[in-house]
C-alpha cells in the first residue's frame, strides 16, 4: 500500500500543506487547482500538477488509489458534479478535509458518490490562507478525525487510515459524521460564537474604552478568536448550525442559572458550578503530567461486522489510533481521559 | 514629593512587587506582612519591615505619606479596624490594590477611614503568589485604575496619582467605583464563569473524551481560565456579583439570540451579530498598528471643582494619564478608541 498515488483537489493552506507533506513520506501525488498560479512552485517541490480536475480522475491502468477534496466547502458540489462522470468508483476512493462532516456526506451521496467515500478532517490549520501559506510541518503529528456511516466499506476506510498513518504518520480517530460535527461545534463553532458575543458586548458599552483599557490576559485569550474573519466564522457557524444552535442554549441556560444564583446568594449552586468542570481541570493536568512520556499503546483487533463501533469506542475512551499493522489489527496510544461530572 | 514613605500592608505577590519596585525607585518603604517569614528577605531588597501592623501607621513626626493595602479582600475589614484607631488622618493617605473598588470603599468608610481613602487598583498580577513569587518588573509599564468618589480630596488624590506616576513610572485612569467594577465584570470576572461554563459543557458531554481529543487552539485560549484556582475565581466573582449577574444575563440574551437566528435561518440577524463586534476588531488593529511608536500626549489643565469629571472623561475618551508635572495639570497619552457600534 506504500507509494500510494493520492490526487489532491485544491492548492490552498491544507491541501498544499497535505501535498507537500506526502512527497516527503514518498508518496506520489497529483494536484489541480482552480487557477494554476501555484503550479510553478507545486512542481518544483514534487506535486504533478494537471490541467483540469477530470485529469485528476486519471485513466485506466492509472487511477489514483485516493483523491482529497481539500476546496472549500462552497466549492464542494462543483467539485463532486464534475468528478462524478470521470472517477473509476473501484479503484479510487474519495475523501475530504471539510470541518464539518455530515453535509459533506450529503452532498457527496447527492452527486453519487457515496460508495466510493470516507469522510476525513484533520485538526491542522493557521489562519492565513493559499498555497504560498503552506507548510508540511503543518501535518506533524496531527491528529485527523475519520468519519464513517453503516454503508463505509472497510478497504476504503483504510485507504484513508494508512495514508494517514503511513502517507503523514499521524494519529487518527474513527468515529461518526454526527459525533464529528457535535464535537466540532462544542470545541470550536460554538466558542467562536461565544468569543463574538464577548467583543459585541464591550462594543456596545457606554465605558468600552474604559473595559478595553482595564483588559488583560483574561480578556485577550477569551476574544482572539472573535478578531478572526468575521465571514469565515459565520460560514463554519452556518455549517454546523443545529449542533451550534443546541450547544448556545445550554450555554444561555448555565449562564442565567449563575445569574440568578448570585442574585439569590445561594451558595451551594455557586459552588457547584465551579467545581463542575474539574474532571475536565484534572484531565488538563494528567496531559500536561504525561507531556514527554511515551503514552503506553494496545492492540486492538477488529472484528470486520463491528469494526465501527470498536473504534468508535476506543475514542470515547479517549485512544488514538496510530498504526495499522495488518489489517484488521489497530494500534492505539492511551490517553488521560476526562471522568464523568459527579453530581 | 519624592522621597515619598509608603507603608506597604501585605508582602503577597502585588504587595512584594509594588514595595521593591518603590525601593528600586528611590521611595522609602515599610511593611509589614501577617507571617514574617518574608521578612529576611524584604530587609535585604531595602524594605523596612515592622512587627505590628500598628507601627506601620508610624508615630508623630514620621507618619508615611500613603499606606497601601496590599492584603487579600477577605482581611480588608481586619486590617482596616486595627488602623482606624492608630492612622494619623492628616498625614497619612490610605490607598489598596484590591480587584474590586466599590465593596473596599464600603468597608473602608465602615471603618470611620473614608476622608483618606483613595482606591487604586494595578492592572497586574501572576497566577502565582506569596512574596517568593514578587518580582518588581510586575509593575514595568503598569496601568492603575484610581477610583475616586464625590468627597474624594484632590491633594489626597494626588499622593496616589504620583505614587503611580513617579514612584512606579506607571500610567493610570481616573474613574468612579461603579465604572470600575462594572468594566472588570465584563473584561474579566464575566469571562471567567463564561470560560467556566465552557468546561462544564464538555465535561457534561458523553462524547467528552472526542470533544477534548479534537481540541485545538481556540478552545485552549477561551478555557485557560477556567483551569486556574476555581476558588479564586468564585471569591472574584462574588465580590462583584450584582455586575456580573446582569452581564451574564446580557450574554445568555445574546446566545440564544443567536441560536433562534440559526433555528430560523435568519441570515440577516446572523449577518449583524458577526459584523456588530467591528469597532473592537479595528480598535484591536489600530492598537497593533501603533505598536513600538510613541503615543501622541497632551496636557489638561484640571479645574478643582470639576477634577473628577473632567478625569473620567478622558478616561472614557481612551487616554491614560503617564505625568503630573504641576498640581493642577495631567498630561495624558492619546490611544485608540473603540468607536460605538453601527446600528
Amino acid at each position: 500500500m506504500t507509494g500510494m498515488t493520492v490526487g489532491i483537489v485544491g492548492l490552498g493552506l491544507i491541501g498544499g500543506s497535505l501535498a507537500r507533506h506526502l512527497v516527503a513520506n514518498g508518496y506520489r501525488v497529483m494536484a489541480w487547482n482552480h487557477r494554476p498560479h501555484p503550479y510553478e512552485q507545486a512542481r518544483r517541490d514534487g506535486i504533478v500538477c494537471v490541467d483540469t480536475l477530470e485529469d485528476l480522475a486519471g485513466h485506466p491502468g492509472a487511477r489514483p488509489d485516493l483523491i482529497v477534496l481539500c476546496n472549500p466547502l462552497k466549492a464542494m458540489p462543483d467539485m463532486l458534479s464534475r468528478l462524478a462522470p470521470v472517477i473509476d468508483r473501484t479503484a479510487t476512493t474519495l475523501t475530504d478535509v471539510g470541518s464539518v462532516k455530515a453535509l459533506v456526506r450529503q452532498q457527496v451521496v447527492a452527486a453519487g458518490l457515496g460508495e466510493c467515500y470516507v469522510g476525513a478532517h484533520p485538526m491542522t490549520g493557521t489562519e492565513r490562507s493559499g498555497f504560498e501559506a503552506s507548510d508540511p510541518s503543518l501535518f506533524d503529528y496531527a491528529l485527523w478525525a475519520i468519519t464513517v456511516d453503516e454503508s463505509t466499506d472497510y478497504r476504503r476506510f483504510l485507504v484513508v487510515a494508512r495514508m494517514i498513518a503511513e502517507g503523514c504518520a499521524n494519529r487518527c480517530i474513527v468515529i461518526d459524521d454526527g459525533t464529528h460535527d457535535r464535537a466540532a461545534a462544542l470545541i470550536s463553532h460554538m466558542p467562536h460564537v461565544v468569543a463574538t458575543a464577548l467583543i459585541n458586548e464591550l462594543t456596545d458599552n457606554p465605558d468600552r474604552n474604559i473595559a478595553a483599557a482595564l483588559a488583560a490576559g483574561s480578556w485577550r485569550d477569551m476574544t482572539r478568536v472573535a478578531l478572526t474573519d468575521p465571514q469565515r466564522t459565520r460560514a463554519m457557524v452556518d455549517e454546523d448550525a443545529q449542533n451550534v444552535e443546541a450547544l448556545l442554549r445550554h450555554m444561555a441556560g448555565r449562564l442565567v442559572a449563575v445569574a440568578d444564583a448570585l442574585h439569590d446568594g445561594d451558595d451551594r449552586i455557586i459552588g457547584e458550578f465551579f467545581a463542575h468542570g474539574n474532571p475536565f481541570r484534572d484531565y488538563k493536568a494528567a496531559c500536561a503530567h504525561n507531556q514527554g512520556e511515551t503514552p503506553s499503546t494496545a492492540q486492538i483487533p477488529l472484528d470486520i461486522a463491528h469494526w465501527r463501533e470498536q473504534l468508535l469506542e476506543s475514542a470515547r475512551r479517549g485512544e488514538q489510533v496510530v498504526a495499522w499493522p495488518s489489517d484488521l489489527v489497530a494500534v492505539v496510544e492511551r490517553r488521560p481521559a476526562v471522568a464523568s461530572a459527579a453530581r
